[in-house]
């Protein structure tokens, strides 16, 4: 059985951690509850949460202890999602093919249910059953959620990523701007379920950090190449307001090129793994070749 | 010495130690770092640390246990001062006297600055070294103000802000709303300081909650009375705008009245802490009778 048969479960597992981590709709403040849920239940690939299981995987960590960083994972990408997409920001009115948060609800709940939803990330961390005994692996994962979403990740990103729109990037800017807006939170699903195994050794992190940091880049290229060709897209985004994209600064060809060279970087430096990693490889392998 | 002769060194540690935590401001990116550094750096009344080193001389804390939490906490604070004034928020283009920080940058680079501030406020927790042989402690810490910032927290009683305008609230529920929106960041305050001493028992910590709770409730009335009384105030401000406010609904005597209420049931409720809670009650005092 390979790791795409066990995929269906994962995401099974997936739906029904997310749901016991968020408020019940049915609370007060409903409204807020209601977005919340509308953000993070509404469909996505769960390539994180994947990720975490894929992770988990090469070190035989059991799926219980990856629930929360999965969960974790995932909140704190919806909350980015409904922030990126509010007027201010890309003005985006349709996600997943659905109105965008803060389209469905209005733009102070979008707002404020992004922001309900990072605490909320943290504290499925800190409260983590399964991890209750290891308060110093808790505290890792929460160290490493939060630095991949300041300054030195998305948030600071997304920043880089507006400046963009001022000047030019080189090759090595825009991908220093894809490895903090997209590539630390990839990142953080891989070293997040690899410090819930006890017996992680240094250089196994490091060679992780090296996966993960060629998959964060090359995902996003692949964003903007699918953005670019596929028929159908919507023509009010990224690419064609001309932001900083890959294809769009650099062309087509060389952004292939640079996903399948990244795709080998990743692949080759957890080839010590071996047959562990076979998830991570699957994953791997299916970003940089989606086709969605 | 009382604690007021105190204080002037405590602000000079908290914004030595803000300072510390904020990235700088000539790394890029600058814009963002900028931001952060003039929402946090920009004055304010530091209320919140000063209540975290008055929580700890209750319980001889020493104070570079506290750097973190207090820390950790204002800029939490300084992240919800910045998405309340947003134009989707309440709108306001004035801050402590200086432009809002969507008004002295851009709204986007506002949103993300926020965005930017709460994580680092968990960075901060979680890597704080004084406290890094316990990362129980830390742990207690992450999520106690995790919570006090989620769907039961900050944004939670945003959320019923917002509902507030739609319907005339009883003062029961103004009352809830002020302690998600308002009391549970000094309810935060007092907790995590009193989780940095080791002796801390359930008891104090249950006499601090109620302490903390009705400081948190009574410090929103005393915000909503000075609006009302104080002349210069904005007339574009909460007051005017007929929002939830006590006096607004339920009249100034009566909010006074309130207000006189729970800060006996406050210094009721620390009444066996003795001495060593002096710092404490002219927290309390300084808090229902100041006069900005």
């Amino acid at each position: 059985m390979s790791f795409a048969d066990r995929i269906p479960a994962y995401l099974e597992r997936t739906e029904q951690a997310l749901e016991r981590a968020l408020p019940d709709a049915a609370r007060p403040p409903q409204r807020l509850h209601a977005a919340m849920r509308y953000a993070v239940l509404g469909g996505g690939k769960r390539l994180r949460p994947l990720l975490v299981y894929a992770t988990g995987e090469a070190f035989a960590v059991p799926p219980d202890r990856l629930d929360a960083p999965a969960v974790a994972i995932e909140l704190m990408h919806a909350f980015s999602l409904i922030h990126d997409d509010l007027p201010a920001m890309d003005d985006d009115d349709l996600r997943r093919g659905r109105p965008s948060t803060h389209r469905a609800f209005d733009e102070a709940t979008a707002i404020l249910a992004a922001d309900a939803l990072q605490p909320l990330a943290f504290e499925v961390l800190a409260t983590a059953l399964p991890l209750a005994a290891e308060p110093a692996t808790q505290l890792r994962l929460v160290a490493l959620l939060s630095e991949s979403c300041g300054p030195n990740g998305i948030a600071g990103g997304q920043a880089l990523d507006m400046e963009a729109e001022r000047r030019q990037l080189d090759p090595a800017e825009l991908e220093h701007m894809f490895r903090l807006k997209t590539g630390r939170l990839l990142r953080a699903s891989v070293l997040l379920a690899a410090h819930c195994s006890p017996q992680i050794t240094d250089a196994q992190l490091h060679r992780l950090e090296v996966f993960a940091d060629a998959l964060g880049i090359a995902y996003q290229i692949r964003d903007d190449i699918l953005d670019f060709t596929l028929p159908g897209q919507d023509l009010n985004s990224d690419a064609v307001k001309a932001k900083a994209t890959y294809p769009g600064l650099f062309g087509l060809a060389r952004a292939q090129a640079r996903t399948d060279q990244l795709l080998d970087i990743a692949i080759d430096a957890i080839s010590d793994l071996g047959a562990s990693a076979g998830a991570l490889r699957w994953m791997a392998r299916h970003t940089m070749l989606r086709s969605e």
